[in-house]
C-alpha cells in the first residue's frame, strides 16, 4: 500500500515515521520544496528497516511520483513563525501553496485519498475540493480529530476512564469557534453531564494546542499519531468514526464550507457522514463555525466552483 | 505478569494462547483436574518461544502454584454434553466445582483478581464472591461482555461501522433474560434506532452461542478473547468500559445478585460501576434478568454470607 | 487479503485464529469435511470483531470457495488416535485425502501458494508438487520449521538468549531422521559449539512434538504459530529465512524428494533456497532424511510424474 | 515501568515518542535544559493518548525527576553545526555536558541502567562509568547498533533477505575505524561472502549517517528506532543479541576503553558479552578502533578512575 506525504517538514516526518512504524505502508514517497532534505528524510527512514517487521521502500520524489498512492497526505506550509496569533493568518500563503500542488497531484493520483493537514485546514480542504473536483468523499480534513483528542484526554483524566471509551465529539472549526456536542457525551451508557468543570476543560483543551505551539515551536505528535489513525481506517477498510473535515451539505442548515462532524471512514475514504442530533446551542455553535470559515474563504478568493 | 488459568479447557487453554500471543504476561500456571494434559499444554505454548517478542514461562500446577498471580481466570467447568439446553443445567455440578477450586485459590494468591468464565457465570460469580469474601471489585464474571461482542459485531454489518464504535450494551443475565440498552445506543454521536430489524438482531445474536455450541461442540475464540480483553484492561490499567457480572447494590433497585452492567476495568480490578439511565422497560428486564438468577441461586442453595 | 484453511480442525482453527488475531488476513475460508462444524468455527471466530482491529470476514465453504486465495493452508488429516507411534502411519490414508483436496484446490485458485501442513509432511508436499504440477516454489511444506523452534527454546534456556537470536537450524526429515546442522549454528556472531549437552536438548526436542502428543492428544498452538509466521512472511513479503520442506534439486547430491533446508520466504512463496556448507556427517544425515522420506513416498505409491 | 529521557531533542523527542507508540512505557520524564520546551514536548505526547491502547504518563522534569526509572537515556548534546566533520569535535563540550548530568542521574536513580546515545558515544560511554562508578553492565552505548542496521538493510537489499535475518555485525568505534566482521556473517546458515561489492557496501553504510546529517541536519529516526529497540530488550527482559558500546576488558587484547561487541540485553542491562572469534585482520582492527577511541579519552582528560 503506497502513501504520499507532500510537505516533509515537522508534522509530515512524524506521520512518516509513524505509518513505517505501525507497518501501515509498503511504500511511501516524501515530496518536498527541498529535495535535499526529502532525500536525507528518505534515507534516515530507509537505516529503520533492520527494527521493523514489514519492508518498506521510502523514497524522496516529485509530484509526479506520487502516483499510484492510495492516500496523499498534505502537509506543506508555510513557516510558522513565533509570533503567530491564528491559524488563519496562514491562510493566504498556504492557499497559494496548495494551489501549485494539490492540483498535480490529483492528476498524477486520480484515485487518492487526499487527506489535508495544513493550517487553516478546513478552508484548505474546501480549496482543494474545488481545486480538484474530485468527490466529498475523498478530499477530508483532519478537523476537529486533535481537538477531540486534547479534550477526550483531559476528561479522561478527570473520570479516570480511557479516553476511546469516552464519546465526546468536538465539531465545527479547527480553530477558536470548535465546539464540544457535551449534549451526546456518553461512556460507557452513561452520559457525561455538562458541568462547568468540563466547559473549563474544554476551554483549555481548544487551548492547549496554541499553547504547545509556544511552548515548542511546533506541534507534531499528537496530530500526526491522529493522522496516522485516519489513514489506518482508510487503508484497512476499518470503518471508524471520527470528527474530520469535509463539505457539509445542509447538516444544520449548513451549506458551501468544510467543517468537521462525525464520518465513517474506510477504503472509500468517508463512506458516511454521521447526523448527531445537537441541541439547539450547538446547532448556533456549528452555524458560527460555517460563518467563520466562510469569511476566511471569501476574503482571501478561494474560487467557489 | 503472572497470571493462573484454572481449567486449561477448550475456552481455558484459547486464553492461554491469546495471552501468550499478546505479549501480555511473562509468567503463566495452567492447573488442571488433568495434570498430565496441563503439562502438555505448557509444553505446547513453551514451543512458541521462537514466535514471540517477549519472553514467557508457561507451567502446569497445584492450585497453590497460583501464588503471585495478578489475574486468576476461572474456566473450570463440568464437561457440556451435546443434549446441554440450558447453561443453568450446568450450576449444581459447577457450583460443586467451585468450592474445591476458588476457596483455595484465594488462600495461595490473596491478592489477584479473579475472572470467573465457567457458567451459569453470574451465578458462579456471586457464589465465588461468598466463598471467598473478597472484596466485589475483585470477583468478576465475564457476564454480558460476549453477547455485547456478538450484537455488536451484527449491528457492525447491518450499519457499515466498525463494532468498537458501535457502542450498544447488552445488560442483565448472561442467559435467556438479558436484553439490550437500545435507549442509550449510539454510534459517532448518532443514536441507533430500535427499530424492529435490529431487534431481530438482537434476538439472532443471542441464540448465535448456543447456535455455534450446537454446530462445534462449544464455544471458544471469542469468548477467549474478550477474557483477554478483560485481562488486558486490568494488567496495563487500561481503564476501559465494559459490560461484565459484578455484585449489584442498588441499581433499579437489585441487591444481591450479579448481573453485568457497564463497569470501568483497570489494575484495581472494577474501579467503577457505571449508572446508565436505562428507561422503564429497561429496567424492568433487569429486574427480571435479577429474579432469574436468584432463582438459580436459591434452587442450588448457595450460601449467602 | 485471502487464506484459504483445509482442514479446520485443531491445528487448522489455531491457525484461523492466529491469522485473525495478528491482523493479516481480511478474508478467510475454511473448507472442512464437516459443514455444520466449520460453520460453526467460522461464527466463533466472526464474534470476535468488536476485539480486532482491523475487519475480516470468515466465512465457511466448499473447495470451489478457495478461489483468490492467496495462501492455503492444507491442514486435513485422518484422525491420530492414542496409539499412533509414528508420523508416516498416517500416510496411506492421507495421500488419499490430498488426492480428493489438493488438485481441486490448485484447479479452483491457480495462483495461489500451497503451504502443507498435514503429515507425514514430506511426503504429503511432495504428493501435492506431483498432484498439482505447481511450481516448486508453491508448494510448501512446513518441514522442520517446528522441529527448529523447539530445538531454538530449549537452548534459549540454555543459554539465556532468546531464540530468535539463537540461529540454529534442524533439516532434513521431519521425523525421526532430522538431524540439527551444529556446525553452523551461532549466536550474535559467536559459535554455538556442538557439545554433549546440546545433542541430548536435541535429542530431547526431537522426541517433544510426540510427547505433547501423547500427553494431551495432539499439538496445535506452537505448529499454528509457525505457520502464521510463514503465512506472514508470503502475504507481507517479509523475505524471511527458516527452513521448510521443499522439493530437492541436487543438494547434498538429493534429488525427487522433498525435505527441509533454508529458505527464504517471501511473496513468490519460496523466493531462494539457502546452501548452508554442512559438513560431511550433516550431509550424510540429509541423504539418510532423503532415503526414509523417499521410502515412504516408494511404499505409498504416490505417483512420480 | 519509568523511563527517563535527558535531551529532549530531536533524538531524545523521536525516542521518547517511540517508547510511547510502541507501550513500553507507563511513565516517561523529559529533563531538557530548556524547561519550556521540554513540557510542550510532553504535553504534546500527552495529547496522544486517546490513540493509544496503554495509558502512559508523560511529564517534564529536573533531574532529581528520574528517580524510579528503570532506564535513563541520555540523548544531551551540544548543537551541531553544519560544519561539522566528525563526531570527535562535540568531545570536549559534551564530556563537560555529561559531568553536570550522569552523576546527578545516577544519584537520583541508583538502580537504573544508563543508555548513552551521545557522541562521541565510545568516549561518553566510557566517561560515564567513570562518572559513577555503576558496574559495566548498566553502563551501554548505542555503538554500532545504528551502524549495523544500516548495513544490513543495504546488504538486504543486495541479496534479498530481510535484515534481520542477515546476521553481520559492525563492531569497534561508532566512528570512521568501525569494520563489519564479515569473516562471521551469515544468512539462513548460509555464510555471507566477503565481496568488493559488500566491501562497498560498507563503505558506503558506514558513510550514510554523516549523508543523512549533511541532507538534512541530523538524524533521528533510524538512532531512535534502534535505541528503543535496546530499552524494549531490558524493560521485556529479551535476552536479545545486539552490537553495543561497552567497557571492553582483554577482548582482542584490548582494556579500558568502550567499544561495540556483540551482548545479551535483558532486565539487568548486559547480561552477557560474547566473543566472536574475529580473524587477524578484525582483530588488529578492533585494536586500531581502541587506539582511536583511547587517544580522544586522553587528549580530552576524562579521568580514569
Amino acid at each position: 500500500m503506497k502513501v504520499a506525504i507532500i510537505g516533509p517538514g515537522r508534522v509530515g516526518m512524524t506521520l512518516a515515521y509513524t505509518l513505517v512504524l505501525k507497518g501501515l505502508v509498503t511504500e511511501l514517497v516524501l515530496v518536498g520544496g527541498n529535495p535535499a532534505k526529502a532525500r536525507g528524510e528518505a534515507m534516515d527512514l530507509n537505516h529503520s528497516l533492520l527494527f521493523l517487521r514489514t519492508p518498506v521502500k521510502v523514497s524522496a520524489g516529485e509530484i509526479a511520483d506520487v502516483a499510484g498512492s492510495e492516500v496523499i497526505a498534505i502537509c506543506a506550509s508555510v513557516p510558522m513563525t513565533a509570533d503567530l496569533q491564528d491559524r488563519n493568518q496562514l491562510a493566504a500563503a498556504n492557499i497559494e501553496l496548495m494551489r501549485t500542488l494539490v492540483p498535480a497531484a490529483a492528476a498524477a493520483a486520480p484515485q487518492a485519498i487526499f487527506l489535508i493537514l495544513s493550517n487553516p485546514v478546513d478552508v484548505l480542504t474546501w480549496q482543494a475540493l474545488r481545486l480538484t473536483g474530485l468527490p466529498a468523499t475523498r478530499v477530508i480534513g483532519s478537523g476537529t480529530l486533535i481537538d477531540s483528542a486534547r479534550y477526550r484526554d483531559a476528561l479522561s483524566m478527570q473520570v479516570g476512564i480511557h479516553p476511546d471509551d469516552i464519546r465526546s465529539y468536538v465539531l465545527g472549526e479547527h480553530g477558536d469557534t470548535q465546539f464540544v456536542a457535551m449534549s451526546l457525551a456518553q461512556s460507557g451508557a452513561e452520559p457525561l453531564d455538562d458541568t462547568p468543570a468540563r466547559r473549563k476543560l474544554f476551554s483549555e483543551s481548544t487551548a492547549a494546542g496554541f499553547q504547545v505551539f509556544k511552548l515548542k515551536g511546533n506541534t507534531c505528535y499528537a496530530v500526526a499519531l491522529a493522522a496516522s489513525v485516519v489513514i489506518e481506517a482508510i487503508l484497512l477498510d476499518e470503518k471508524r468514526t471520527m470528527p474530520l473535515s469535509i463539505a457539509i451539505n445542509g447538516y444544520c442548515g449548513v451549506h458551501n464550507v468544510c467543517l468537521s462532524v462525525p464520518v465513517v471512514v474506510g477504503r472509500g475514504g468517508i463512506e458516511r457522514v454521521l447526523q448527531p442530533p445537537l441541541n439547539e446551542a450547538e446547532q448556533a455553535a456549528f452555524r458560527r463555525s460555517a460563518a467563520a470559515v466562510r469569511a476566511v474563504i471569501d476574503a482571501t478568493g478561494v474560487a467557489d466552483g
